[in-house]
């Protein structure tokens, strides 16, 4: 079986950018090579290039645009494949697309050979997602993201009900799970749940020891 | 007298990434060194990293968001600057701003020490724009934009009286003159009209031998 | 069998409203009271409740927000309701929403008793919107959006193909076939391709003698 | 000396529609009759129809769209207009604008003889909003809006910045006071401050009496 995606959203957080930002990679690295799961990163636009450049763990961006022309200050997906990246999130909570911009977006990640993350609200929306036959769909319940509450402890059933949503649409479609994920023991559950990963930011990017985060993070499964 | 501004928006253009841009890069340093006359250059934020280490050129974003924090997909200020940036666009036609977000951006462009370059669409726009105090305002009358026809020909009067609304409000802020410029002689024509520059595009990007074109650019200055 | 829809979208357009709403009105009423078949308007938001009052013809929206409380220049979905309306399109190609307000909004509707019509732009987001149960699916392929061109003659394998994908998702959800609808000949063949109705506007808007256009447009069902 | 200005914004309130809207209405009516203070309401876009026909107070949209043609879901003015309004609030905090468009439907509203009430958020925009040469600028920082706390009392340096940069772009153009006004007392702070009025919200459209706090509001006119 492979080995399950912990992906770090680094956000617009000054805390992942610059020297943290290399911390939390060299961290990621270390801790990947250490233990065999897949620990990817989505730093900012500015630094898709440089972490491509220095580390060897999956680097995705936090959005792209499935245009090319004349089109000012977008992120065009061949640009992000051009830097190294592996893939993308699409349509995050704090970056919603229109859902005719969704299906563009996966289309434009499978031409450019990007894996595509895209970020759901609800068990509904996950399932209407999966019909683009992304790589991933990553739920996050509005209500718990940044809230330190794991959508794992506090609202098992969307998990599932989104794992069995999405499946039905399309069993080759993998789920991360978002949205209070903090723990080694979070990332069990969700696991359990049918997730195939999970999908974090504030507890990685604002830790004082990345790297002790990790390990804990990785520690179950 | 400071010298005026060629500004080169690479846009989401193909011929703007990649090896493409790189000749860019080149020949817009060369010609700079050269005539002296400042080349600015606008590349996508996956090159802005590169372009800073590689060129002595002034390099812009396309876009800064006034933002830090938990914003996904998004172009925060600091890291244009951390980047080695020296400003950005802000306000393109293809990326336009409520004006309470221009206003933000401007102040936040002037806390990380980066020159704001707003875009405006006729002359009661850039005066406004202008009681920001951002750098320069760059007028562009969305018409003209792409369509091959200098806005210093096709319509002068409003290059004028952008640049008479701009200075009646601060006679700081500089102005850059955009849409339809292609040669030394719409560059010469937008001068005398009182602009302190230009903003063009696919005039150079998509040109088969940039710095023939840049040369001609700066040839009438 | 039930009828099929024709439903007409005064968009924004100055026949749309006033006298010429009226006029398009009266002509709808009387033809379908004449030959049963279900004939729909969606009139501007200001003419919504005196339309209701007027006519006996089913009245929608040609958008609402899932929102109520502290929103300012929306267009809640209990005041459509309130004014009268049996439904309202959602997602119109001119106003774009997200895929979590799509949904939000088809359930907005339903819990105000309202239909729902979202619009999509191929086969893909068709089926995707069919997994939120809305009433009827219609779609419109953006490239012949006021063309001239029925869609039922340029692209009929897009209608079987959305039709196929919505019916495969959700039995129950109808389809509506837009974009380029003129004449009696069009809804004839959008009916054959397994469309339940369909989605218009300029043509019965603009026609100079709107109730002519719809005795054309019913002649062949 | 012209009356001030006291506009209720009914947002998507509940309590904006229906039965309670119509007591708003009539209690405004009375208490502007009695008291000659213009009292404006900005009820809902369904509503506006209605509200124009039945009551002798000035209606405003809370929104309206610069365009006409095909456009779908939107509010063009020319619909604002002849529903009977006498002006439109643009760029509310709730719906806000780009630069381009606040210029283009403040000349919208000019060409169909409508008020138009631009609202900002701080000094700069106010002063900005100005040079379109609006009919009203309502200045409501955002911190305040639904606060309870009176902006007069609170951040009277804000009002009177605002005048001031208001009157130095356009000493024509008036401005209105928003963000936590409730009280008679409120009211006479801003008008001592340089306002021409204030718009507000829920103080008047979620009480239980509306027209007690209408008197309340101009009893110290």
């Amino acid at each position: 079986m492979a080995s399950p995606l912990i992906l770090i959203n680094f956000k617009s957080y000054r805390e992942g950018a610059g020297n943290n930002a290399g911390q939390i990679g060299t961290a990621a690295e270390l801790v990947m090579q250490e233990s065999g799961v897949t620990i990817g990163v989505a730093p900012q636009f500015t630094e898709l290039h440089p972490f491509c450049k220095h580390y060897e763990i999956p680097v995705y961006a936090q959005h792209i645009d499935p245009v090319e022309g004349a089109f000012t200050g977008r992120v065009p997906a061949f640009t992000v494949r051009a830097a190294g990246c592996v893939g993308s999130l699409i349509n995050h909570s704090e970056r919603r697309l229109t859902i005719a911009d969704i299906e563009a977006t996966v289309a434009a990640a499978k031409f450019h050979h990007l894996e595509s993350v895209v970020c759901t609200n609800n068990a509904a929306v996950s399932a209407a997602a999966a019909l683009f036959a992304p790589t991933y769909v990553a739920i996050e319940p509005p209500e718990l993201i940044g809230s330190g509450i794991s959508v794992a402890t506090a609202n098992p059933e969307i998990i599932q009900s989104s794992v069995e949503g999405v499946h039905r649409v399309n069993p080759e479609v993998k789920v991360l799970c978002g949205a209070g994920i903090q723990s080694g023991e979070c990332v069990k559950k969700a696991l359990e749940l049918g997730a195939d990963g999970v999908l974090l930011a504030s507890s990685v990017v604002k830790a004082k020891d990345p790297e002790a985060v990790l390990r804990d993070l990785i520690s179950k499964i």
